[in-house]
C-alpha cells in the first residue's frame, strides 16, 4: 500500500548528497554544543551577529580565490538579481562592519554561528552544508585583543571538558623572516609556506623533497628545517601569551610552532590552531591577526584578530570522549493512558509534572494498549514511565516504573517529583 | 580615506532587499525567543529536527499551489541538479518521515525552528528570510493529539508571559457542513470558504455582498452567517477542548470561532489561530489537523496534527509587551585598563569573575584613555565598570562603579561577585 507511490517518488524521497537531517538526538547534540560555546562567547562579552543567507554575489566572488571561487553557490532571483549563498562568515561580517561602521561600537566583539554552503566533492567528514563558528575581535591593534581571543578559544574547550586543549601558535611575520633568512628567494615564500604546512603531516625529508622541486636550493631548505628545531618564540608572541596566561588560560596550553604556516595568506601576526591530544584528527579550528583583510574586502580599514571552531570535528570529539550528558533536553517521563475513564487523571498528572518543569511525554494515542505504551517508552529511551490505573487513582497515587532497573513503586505524586527531581 | 574604496563598492555593501541583519541586541532577543519556544516544546516531550536548507526541487514545486510555486528560490548547482531553497517545514518533514519511515518511532512529536525562504514582494513586515517554528504530531488520529497540540500551543504563549493568548478554533468538516446546510451549492463550497475567512476583518454586509458576487443567493448568504451566530461548539471539538483543559489550560483560553475557515484547505479536522487581545496584529499563528497531506505529498498514509507559531510577530508582541529581559546575554561588567602596569590585575580581575559565570567583558586596548573606556561601557549598556588603579591594587581592592546610578565604592573582588550576583 506504502509502496506503490513512494516508488516512483524515490528519486525526491532523499536528502542531497552532502546535506545533512539532523533528527532527534543528532539535533540535541548539535544544539547542545551551539549552546556551550555561545555561553563562552557571552561570557568573554562577546555579542551575536546573525546575517541572510543570501548576499549580492558580487560581494561574495573574487573574495576566496579562483578555485574556492567554483564552489559558491550562486543564482539568478527572480528580480535579476546574482546572489550566492554565504560561504564563510568573514566576508559577511566584513559587508556589516562597513553598511553599519557609524552605529557600531568598536572594538566590535562579536560571534556568529551560522550555516554555510560550499559545492564540494562530498566525502566522509566533508559536507555540501556545515557549521562554522567564530568569535573577532574587530577595531583593536592591541596584544591584549591577541590574547582575548587566545582565551576565548582555549575556555570553549575547556568548559566543554577537554581540558587538555593544546594551541599550537606562531608570528606570521616571524616565519617569512626565517624563510628570508635562510635565503630563499622572495618570490618563492609563497609556495615554500604551503609545503612547511605539511610539516604536521609529512617527514622533514619529504618536505625538504618538495621544497627542493619547487626549486630551492638543498642547503636552504636544510637551513630553514634545521631553523625550526632552534628557534626561540618571538618576544612579541611570547607577551601575548603572558596576557592570555593572566586570563586564566594555563601556561601549559600554549605551544611554539615555528613552522605553524597556516595556509591562508591573509594573516598578518599571531596565527594558531587547536589540537586535542585525545581525538588525533589534525586541528580543530583556529585562527590569527588579519589587519589587512577588512580593508581588502570592503575598503574600511580595520584590524582584526579572530578564530573559527572546526564545529563537527569539536562535535564529534565531546561525542567521542563522552562529554555531551545522553538525558540532554529529552523527556525524563512518558504518562501512560491506562484505559478512556481514566484519561483526565493521566492529563493532570502531565501537567502536575510540567508545572515542575519535569520533561514529562503524554502518550497521545488512547487506542493503544499499555505494552505498547511501554514498548514506546523503551525505544524512546524514556527512564520513567507512570501508569495510573484504577487501584492507583482510588488512593490518589501512580504507579512510577524505573524503565532500566524494572522496578516499580505505588507513590504520590510529590514522591514522584522527588524522585525524579533526584 | 574611507569613501574612495567604499564608494566604488557601495552596490554590494548592503543587504539584500527583504533579507535582514540581526546585529547584537536584536540577535540577542531573536535567540531568546527561540529558546524560550524551544523549552516548552521539550517539556512536552518534543524532539527537534532540522533539514538541509536545499532540497531536490521536484520535491518542493507543485506543493505549495501555482502561485506559492513562483516564490520557490531554485536554481541548477554545479552538479545539474535542481535544487531549491526550503519553502516551508512541512514538506520536507514529511520527506523525513517517508525516508526515515523504518527508524522513527510514532507517534512522532517534533518540532522544527529554522529560516525558510519566499521570494515575495518585500513590504512592512514580509520578508523573503524569516524563521518558521512548528510543532507537529504525526501518527496518531487521538483526539488527545490534537488536545496536545492546543495545550502547547498555549503554553507556549502562557510560558512567555503572555496569559490573555485567546485560540480561536472551529472543525472544518463541520463548517463545510454548515454551508452544505446553508443550501450552497457544492462546487462553490471552496471559494465561499475563502470569503467567509475574512469576517473578522470586514462587515457581515460586505461579506455578504462578496458572497453573492460570486453566485450565491442573498438568502443562502444571510442564512448562513446568521447560522454562524448560534452555532454551537460540535461535540468532537468540545472532546479536544475538554482534554486541553485537563493538561492545565485554562478553559477561557478557547474561544469557538465556527466561521473561522483558515484558508489552506489541506485541513481535515480541528483548526485554530492564537491572537494576543493586547497586541492586536491579527493572528499570531495557528493549525490543525491534517490527515491526507503527507500522503499526498510523499505517499506515506500518516495522520497528523500541528502548528506553526507565527514567529516575528510572536517576537514584536513579546517586544512590545516588555517581557524581554533587558540584559539578557549581555555584559555585566567592564573591567577597565588603568596603566600599562596594571594589566596584570585587570586580566586577573577577569579570570575571576569568568570562574564565577559573570559575563565580564576586558577592554581589548591598551592604548585608550580610561574615559575612553568608561564612554565605551556608556554605549554598550553596561552597568557596571571595574577600575583597578595604584591604589586599589596595593590594597588588593577595586573600584566598582554603577554605570546608571554613577556610584562607586572600593571593595574587595569578593564583595564584587557577591554585588553583582545579587
Amino acid at each position: 500500500m506504502i509502496c506503490d507511490k513512494i516508488c516512483f517518488m524515490l528519486d525526491t524521497i532523499q536528502t542531497l548528497k552532502g546535506f545533512r537531517d539532523f533528527i532527534g538526538q543528532q539535533a540535541r547534540e548539535k544544539s547542545w554544543l551551539i549552546d556551550k560555546i555561545k555561553s563562552t562567547f557571552q561570557l568573554f562579552g562577546f555579542e551575536p551577529l546573525e546575517t541572510p543567507t543570501l548576499e549580492y554575489d558580487a560581494l561574495l566572488s573574487g573574495k576566496y580565490g579562483d578555485e574556492a571561487d567554483k564552489l559558491i553557490y550562486k543564482f539568478e532571483d527572480n528580480g535579476g538579481r546574482k546572489v550566492a549563498l554565504r560561504y564563510d562568515q568573514t566576508v559577511p561580517t566584513a559587508r556589516v562592519v562597513a553598511q553599519y561602521r557609524n552605529e557600531i561600537i568598536f572594538p566590535y566583539k562579536r560571534y556568529q554561528i551560522q550555516p554555510v554552503w560550499r559545492a564540494e566533492k562530498p566525502q566522509k567528514g566533508r559536507f555540501r552544508e556545515f557549521t562554522q563558528c567564530d568569535a573577532d575581535i574587530i577595531g583593536s591593534f592591541s596584544p591584549l585583543a591577541d590574547a582575548e581571543i587566545l582565551a576565548i578559544y582555549a575556555s570553549v574547550y575547556i568548559n566543554l571538558g577537554i581540558k587538555s586543549i593544546q594551541i599550537k601558535l606562531n608570528d606570521r611575520p616571524s616565519l617569512i623572516q626565517m624563510i628570508r633568512d635562510a635565503g630563499i628567494p622572495e618570490e618563492t615564500i609563497k609556495t615554500v609556506i604551503l609545503t612547511i604546512d605539511k610539516l604536521d603531516k609529512k617527514s622533514e625529508l619529504e618536505v625538504i623533497e618538495e621544497l627542493v622541486e619547487k626549486g630551492l636550493e638543498d642547503s636552504h631548505a636544510r637551513t630553514l628545517l634545521a631553523g625550526f628545531t632552534t628557534a626561540k618564540m618571538p618576544e612579541n608572541l611570547q607577551k601575548i601569551v603572558n596576557l592570555a596566561v593572566q586570563l586564566g588560560i594555563p601556561e601549559k596550553t600554549f605551544v611554539y610552532s615555528p613552522a605553524l604556516a597556516r595556509g591562508l595568506d591573509y594573516y598578518t601576526g599571531m596565527i594558531f590552531e587547536g589540537i586535542i591530544p585525545e581525538y588525533p584528527v589534525g586541528s580543530v579550528g583556529g585562527g590569527g591577526r588579519y589587519d589587512n583583510l577588512i580593508k581588502d574586502l570592503v575598503g574600511v580599514d580595520m584590524p582584526a584578530v579572530g578564530f573559527g571552531i572546526g564545529f563537527d570535528r569539536t562535535l564529534e570529539a565531546s561525542q567521542q570522549l563522552g562529554l555531551i550528558p545522553l538525558e540532554i533536553n529529552k523527556s525524563s517521563v512518558l504518562v501512560t493512558i491506562f484505559s478512556p475513564e481514566l484519561i483526565p487523571t493521566s492529563l493532570s498528572t502531565v501537567a502536575e509534572l510540567h508545572k515542575h518543569a519535569i520533561r514529562t511525554e503524554l502518550f497521545s494515542d488512547f487506542s493503544k494498549k499499555l505494552d505498547q505504551q511501554l514498548k514506546y517508552a523503551n525505544a524512546k529511551n524514556i527512564p520513567w514511565v507512570i501508569i495510573i490505573g484504577p487501584d492507583e487513582q482510588s488512593h490518589n497515587k501512580v504507579q512510577l516504573k524505573n524503565m532500566q532497573t524494572r522496578e516499580q513503586s505505588i507513590i504520590s505524586i510529590d514522591e514522584v517529583i522527588q524522585k525524579i527531581q533526584g
